[in-house]
């Protein structure tokens, strides 16, 4: 199967409605930090303002729950906090263009017919729907994504407890599908503990066996790292040759470690203030075409906020965003359904394996032994 | 990696407290389908009854919460209702040996050390238990067990929903790893309906579209079966030619598809009455060497409380019972693991990623359009 | 607040696409348990059919997945199993009318408006969906039922193993909550287990203590009822004193018990043919107005299933039947709530805390040691 | 019943093994937060620490995975983080005395035996656990600490999301049922959008009716409140007069906000650096007598890690600290049951439900227009 993008359609702007419609008015934030009364919310759908009669642009770069800021004849789309005083903020909460801002949901082919019948069974997605197709899709955007997109992806520290999926995800990134990683102190904690120790959590990451005195080994990472400063420096010195955080580092693929109050540690790299966090992620998700946020629900949905479901590529083209959302919970994996992307893909499966057919089908499966 | 199966360590039935220990007291009877008082309940475990004092044997064909018939110099293990009046039932409840009855726990060499440590990490199995070497090992089981074992297969509807799922199954049964399958009505009723439609309960089994009017297409599968008769009939003169039940039908894999409360239709091969389900399964317990229950906790359950953790072979010998349960619910495995079994293994996944793992490993992956 | 029924509003079928419809084909059913071919099935919504031109007449006893046989002037909705050869069979399956087939969702005003956005979140109930009305609403629905409906309950067995939801479905009972028991051999079993020996499956009801050989108190029991005869018989002989068996005795509210692949024993009364079973609880599900299935997924389904959504009482009014399913996973109640009832209600939670807040907001708390 | 602390046991240090032993060795910190190789990191357990031959002491405030300082004669428990160049940090991984430190598992009688059989069901708990004693064990133990102790919860946002559970937490708070509330960005927000709107996430807390813009609501409670510049000066200045916040405020219960990535907003009060958030919570941690953490994974574990499962007094009595873990997940409550404390006591089921129950048994249920 040869991927194909599908098109944008963009909404007919000299309908009347449109052209009659006034620009979208605009108040100044009253202090840094805080939105004037009546500020417009985005969504994650593209948004049309109108900066004059008959002068509609599209919002580029945007979130969800962010205000639009208007500098002159652009548009920034901010969190309320990053506002300074003065700011001028576009207003209006309709969404049919009547106050000079338009949400286009149905900017791209689903390709997806609405079901006609007046019952049908099993409309939402859970553990029994059918996830082949989910997945030879996202190996044909995988594909696509590595040379023409933007692919980031989303971890929880359960990927880097089994030896496989670690494996899996090791050769995924080796081999170009990954663009940037975001995580959290305790992925990165625990895939060192599995290359200097061969466990998670004191667990063997293959035997399951506990290890004698395995309670003390991501202690033993945390301290480490904090002595010799860094992650890269720990790898070079450790002589570390396997794991995720090795092959990030390797391929000079970059990583946000995003910190969380359940931390331990935590190691140099991770970021301790939240806003900070996401002030690092958001322009990761600004370049995003392709997002799998896997076995974590905070981080998921932290990254899941900030993405939007198009971006405006350089060269002008809109194009959606895929989402897949990976986590054997059908509350987690709803939790983000629920948010009403047309683009999420839920697949409701253990990541260990949702990893290793990936890394399978991609050819990225990296043998035991094998040069990295 | 060449499997091997784990020895089997009797009891040392010289010792003083074997030698000196009692036979097992009997008691008749009272009425059919009813037990004396004080009767034994069998574990799944191997267990050794005293005949006479210096004359112990082992327990055959075993199962959990049944009672022992002695009948001259052999034992049969019985479900109560099947007592007849005046069977001779042995009694007692100690398992020590005191008695006469010795339940033996440690026969197996598990090859797992206990932890050593006051704390440890991540005792019970969960979504974040590392299962590459569960999966390893079944694949040597598996392998093993084709040639010189008996393997059941225990399967929910859930693995005919998916394309590729019930693809892998299908080269499965197809390959030889499938000497009896187990399921009920669903599983077979919605086999057939993708092999007639494509669809599971009127859902794309691999677009995930709802198919008009597709909430009927399970009742045609059903009316057009009890209208030809059987499933194999149907086969014919519908020339269906794919499916797990196609593939049990050509390749003369016997399977049993037991009755429930919710069924539809049913298919003319269900069996409606549960206690002669339970017969028809049993003497596949009695068989089996290695279980894969898959995505029903019913079925996964009722065979479960019905196998054994041990067989003894035909030439004497005495080997473990391997027993996976997949499931994505922690609860629906620990209801089994909670029965104690060691053999028991659980994988908490969703089942179509696990089969579809255990096909591509095995070499059976069923390609589109190749002949079957 | 006092409670009012819903007033039902049928369709207005003096309009031209209901005066000018055809009557709805039929054709005789090929065989006994067999439907010809185009057979139509019925929803559980009231389904209108067209006898002759201008004559439509409400479908009454229906429930889904069934056909409609004509019998002269009058329809029964029958399963496809209990056809006889010769039945004449209504055929079509559209659902507006133009085959004289008229499918009716919306004739309950649930006053429900639907969100106007195009955006907004947490659609779908999960744990996260607020409850209280959901409790209130069923209070009054209860108090109301108690006289003017038929209260149906499905039980797991979970109920009979925590000593204040067993006490809390007694009280109801005995309040006249309850006027038909479905359920399985496991329930009836471990709430005589808690009445003998205040275990479930050998784990105290209060402490949660395992007690000694408590594995054998279940075995017991179904050995001691099967040689009493009968549940009632055991009760008056073993002197037992509470519990939900015994109020249902008491005061005699009929009870089903219908067997499955997972039991043990089973009790006398449990019904071993699943289809015997269906037609037992099917006249239920007949009269039933209110149902509470909770923490079975197995009997909740086959009630959901038998269940319209309306019924037509004695005086010709027609009413909504209420569904409640209670259970602690999204997946369970989802498979109800996909089955698209508008009167089915959700409630994510252990059954444990429901049935005790029922039980006393309806003032119906048993007190130990009170006289029942 | 009148509740009763257990006693503490402590260990003989009169024994052979303990006179004997030497004194921990100690290393210095080899830099501000690291800690010298072979450190020895604390348990939740009560630990013995040899001072001199002879010598032991008992370290207070301790906490899991965590470093010993010595300061002289005395003992403190660090996050290695907060470690300074030269502390003396005690070494030593043998729990059993030979080094000087004893971890001590057995202090309090827990009045379980264990038990006694081969084979016993249901060991681990599940939602299908009896809790009624769990729950009539926390009322007296809220009822003694209220006064004797010190009660810590530890909320996640889905406590506002239902109007009976966001009323009973306020019932609670005012009664002097809860010391301190540990919660995040989330809870705050949505109880004040709940005191504003009568929403949760846009959704009406009682009816379920989502309402229009109902997204902007908790976007303009934050918004509202960042202006206002604090939560007590919005709930003054918008006269809000119900809920957990405003009950925190005028009863001085103080709360901790930890930020996590996830967070619109934040409020003006909530911690963006998530280890001064832990050093702002540990404190509590060392006050604790009681914890019940609820529907929240993240908080439950960092304040989880950071809770010890005993405290010495004032007064020198050692005695337990409860902690109660709230979640209608099985894999949540075993996250904190896997770390093995005894103490810890798991419920399974809605958190709507847990705290109602609690509000009407503990006599604080607020009525509607009662003066709070």
């Amino acid at each position: 199967m040869t991927f194909k993008l599908p098109g944008y359609c963009p909404p007919d702007l000299t309908r009347e409605r449109f052209s009659s419609a006034p620009a979208a008015l605009t108040a100044e934030a009253p202090g840094n930090g805080t939105a004037p009364s009546g500020f417009h919310a985005t969504s994650n759908h593209p948004e049309y303002v109108c900066m004059e009669p008959g002068k509609w642009i599209l919002v580029r770069e945007s979130r969800m729950d962010c205000v639009i800021v208007r500098r002159g004849d652009s548009l920034e789309v901010l969190e309320p906090r990053r506002l300074k005083q003065g700011d001028r903020v576009v207003l209006g909460r309709t969404e049919n263009g009547e106050d000079g801002i338009f949400v286009h949901t149905e900017g791209f082919d689903t390709g997806r017919s609405s079901a006609p019948d007046k019952f049908s069974f099993r409309i939402r997605g859970t553990r029994e729907t059918p996830f082949s197709k989910s997945y030879d899709a996202l190996y044909d955007l995988l594909r696509h994504d590595r040379e023409h997109g933007y692919i980031v992806w989303v971890l929880g520290p359960a990927v880097a407890f089994d030896q496989d999926s670690r494996r899996a995800m090791q050769g995924l990134i080796r081999n170009g599908f990954c663009h940037v990683l975001l995580a959290g102190n305790a992925l990165a904690t625990h895939d060192l503990e599995a290359a200097m120790f061969q466990t998670g959590l004191g667990q063997d990451i293959y035997t399951q066996e506990p290890v004698r005195h395995g309670h003390y080994h991501h202690l033993d990472v945390l301290n480490t790292v904090r002595q010799y400063g860094t992650i890269k420096e720990t790898i070079r010195e450790m002589k570390i040759s396997d794991g995720i955080m090795y092959t990030c580092e390797k391929y000079r693929v970059p990583y946000i470690l995003a910190g969380s109050i359940r931390d331990d540690g935590p190691l140099p790299e991770v970021v301790a203030d939240v806003y900070k966090s996401q002030d690092a992620m958001r322009p990761h998700a600004k370049k995003a075409t392709t997002v799998v946020a896997m076995a974590t629900q905070l981080h998921s949905i932290a990254f899941g906020n900030m993405t939007p479901s198009y971006r405006v590529m350089e060269n002008g083209l809109v194009r959606p965003v895929y989402f897949y959302i990976v986590d054997i919970s059908e509350f987690s994996v709803d939790k983000l359904a629920n948010r009403g992307s047309v683009q999420a893909t839920a697949v409701v499966t253990n990541v260990q394996d949702f990893i290793v057919n990936l890394s399978r089908n991609l050819d990225s499966w990296q043998q035991e032994g094998q040069p990295s």
